[in-house]
C-alpha cells in the first residue's frame, strides 16, 4: 500500500453538533436535575422538554473535537474533521461554519434518520456550562466514514472520548486509530468529561496504554480515570501510561508530561471577565496540537494551549472569534 | 360586535426571520455589491451564494418588529406578534425564542412552501450592519393571519414597513390597521429603511396622513420620505402629517413630536464599545411603545427608547440580553 502524503496537521473525529446556548440561573439546574459542569446524553423527548424550558437561545456550531479543529485552523494549521450531520438546516449551518473556518470537512450528510445533533448548553452566572447533548445524526458515524487515506494524510488523528457512547462511533474510533498507526502517524485522545470516563474507564485505560500517543484531560477527568483524589497521584499514574499527556487545571494552568520531561504552564491572563468557560479545553487542545505538529517544544505547545483557552472564555461560544495566529504572534514573542 | 377587552399593550405584525450574523471586512461588501447599512431583499439563489461566502456565523432570532415586541416584553409590557415561519428547524428556533421572551405568538407555521426566512447580516469593523433578507415563509403572511379580535385586544398595533414588499403581507397590514381603528385602537408604523421608503413612498405618505397615529423613522428614512436634505425640513413636514412621530438620529439622539409639543432626547450613554448597531431602532421603538402604552409622557417615552437602544448596541444581536425593566429602574429614576 502506498503511504498517503501528509497534507494535514490534524484530523479530528467527533460528534458534529450545533450548540444551543441560553443563560439561566442555578435554580434552572436544580429544577431540571442537571449537574453543573457535566455533559449528559439526552433522548429526543428530554431534549424537547429542556429546550421548551430554556430561555431565548443562540445557535452556534459546536462539538468538542470540531471546535478544536477550528482552533487549529485559526492558529494557522491545516485541519480536517470527520463527523455526521443530517441534510437539514442545522446540518447546513454546521457544514457552512466549519468549512468557512478553514477546516476540511467532507463527511456526507445523512439523508434519513434523526436530525442533526445539538447540544443544549445552560450558562449560569458563574460562567459554568452544563451540557445536555442530543446526538441525533452524529451517532450515525461509523467505520466507513474514516478512510485510511484521510487518516494517513494527517500527522495526528484526534479522537473524542464521547465517541465511546455509541457502538458504531466506537468502531469508527478504533478504525481511525488503526489507520493512523498503520501509516506511522500519531493518535491523540481527549477524555471529554468525567462522566464519560466513568462510563468507559476500562476501555480508556487499555486505549491509553496501547494506542494513544497524546492524551488530553482536565483534572477531574484524569483523577476519575485513575480513581484517585489528588492531581499529583493521577500525574504519577499517567506518566507511565502514554507518551505525552497534557492535563488542564482551569485557573491553576496545565501540566505537560512526557516521561521525565515535565512542564508546568500558567494560564494566559484574560482581559476582562470570563464570560463562558465553554470550549476552554477544546481550544487548549487546538493550541497544543498546532504547536506539536508545527515543531514547537512541549512547553511552547502548552503555552499555545493556554492562549487558545484564554481567547475562547472571554466570549459566549466555544470557537475563537479572532485569529489565534495573530493573537499568538502578538502575545507570545 | 362586542369590543374585545384590552389584554396587550402592543401587537406587532412583521417578518418572522432568523438572523445569521458574521463579521466581515469592508472588502466583503464591495465584492458582493452590498450597500453598507442597507437592507436588500434576496432570492434563494443570491441568499445561498452570499451565505456560502460569509464566514462562520451565529444564528439568533430576529425580524425588526419581532425584536421590538421582545423589547416591550423585556420592559415589562405585554406584547404579541403575528408573523409566519415554516414547520422547520429555524421556524422552531424563532417560535421558541419569541415565546420564551414572553411574547404571545400563535401564528401557525406553514406546512409547505418556502423555508423559514432568514436575514444574512454582515457586521463590519465599524459596527455597521448590512442586511440581505430572504423572506421565505415570512412572505406568506396574509390578511387571514390578523384577526379583528387579536388586533382589538391591543392598545397599539405596530406595523413593519417591510410588509409592503409583498402583496399579501401588504393586505395583512391594511387589514390590521382597519381592525385597530374599528376597535378604537392606535396604529404605529416603522418605515423600516430608506430603500423600503423609496420603493413605497406614495403608499407610505397616504398611510401616514390617514391611518398612522405613531410614526417611527430614522433620519435617513424620514428625509427620504419627504425627499428633503435636512432633518429639520423633514421635521416640519411630519409635524403636520401624523399625530405623533418619534425620529431617531443615531449618536445625535432622537426627536419626539406631537403637534407643537417637541422633545429633543439625548442618547443614553453606552458602557464600553458599540459592538453592533443591529436593532437600535427596534429597541428604541420598544421603549417608546412600552412608555406610551403605560401612561408615560412623551419625553419619558423617548428616554425609554434611548435606553433600549443603548443596551442592544452593546452586544452582537438585536434583542436585549438583560431585563430592560431592571435597567430602566436603575438608570431612569
Amino acid at each position: 500500500m502506498t503511504q498517503p502524503a501528509i497534507t494535514l496537521d490534524v484530523v479530528g473525529i467527533g460528534n458534529a453538533l450545533v450548540d444551543v446556548l441560553s443563560h439561566e440561573n442555578d435554580q434552572f439546574l436544580t429544577d431540571h436535575d442537571l449537574v453543573k459542569g457535566s455533559m449528559a446524553l439526552v433522548d429526543t423527548e428530554r431534549a424537547g422538554s429542556l429546550y421548551d424550558d430554556m430561555g431565548p437561545a443562540t445557535e452556534i456550531s459546536g462539538g468538542s473535537v470540531a471546535n478544536t479543529m477550528v482552533g487549529v485552523a485559526s492558529f494557522g494549521g491545516t485541519a480536517g474533521f470527520v463527523g455526521r450531520v443530517r441534510d437539514d438546516e442545522l446540518g447546513d449551518v454546521f457544514a457552512h461554519d466549519i468549512r468557512r473556518s478553514g477546516v476540511h470537512f467532507e463527511t456526507p450528510p445523512a439523508t434519513n434518520g434523526p436530525p442533526t445533533g445539538r447540544c443544549l448548553i445552560v450558562v449560569t452566572p458563574d460562567a459554568e456550562r452544563t451540557l445536555s447533548t442530543y446526538l441525533g445524526a452524529a451517532a450515525e458515524i461509523g467505520p466507513d466514514d474514516v478512510s485510511a487515506e484521510l487518516i494517513g494524510s494527517a500527522q495526528v488523528t484526534y479522537l473524542e472520548g464521547y465517541l465511546f457512547d455509541q457502538p458504531r462511533a466506537k468502531e469508527a474510533f478504533r478504525a481511525a486509530a488503526r489507520h493512523a498507526h498503520d501509516a506511522g502517524r500519531r493518535v491523540a485522545l481527549t477524555l471529554s468529561d468525567g462522566f464519560c470516563v466513568d462510563r468507559h474507564r476500562d476501555d480508556f485505560l487499555a486505549l491509553i496504554e496501547h494506542e494513544v500517543d497524546i492524551l488530553f484531560a482536565n483534572e477531574s477527568e484524569i483523577c476519575t480515570l485513575y480513581e484517585v483524589d489528588s492531581f499529583d497521584a493521577a500525574l504519577q499514574h499517567v506518566a507511565h501510561q502514554c507518551e505525552i499527556a497534557a492535563l488542564t487545571r482551569s485557573a491553576k494552568g496545565s501540566v505537560v508530561i512526557k516521561g521525565d520531561e515535565v512542564h508546568v504552564i500558567d494560564v494566559h491572563a484574560v482581559k476582562g471577565a470570563v464570560v463562558d468557560s465553554t470550549g476552554a479545553g477544546d481550544q487548549y487542545a487546538a493550541g497544543f496540537l498546532y504547536g506539536f505538529t508545527n515543531g514547537y517544544d512541549l512547553g511552547r505547545c502548552g503555552q499555545l494551549g493556554s492562549l487558545g483557552a484564554s481567547e475562547v472564555i472571554s466570549h459566549l461560544g466555544a470557537r475563537p472569534e479572532i485569529s489565534l495566529a495573530e493573537l499568538a504572534a502578538s502575545a507570545l514573542r
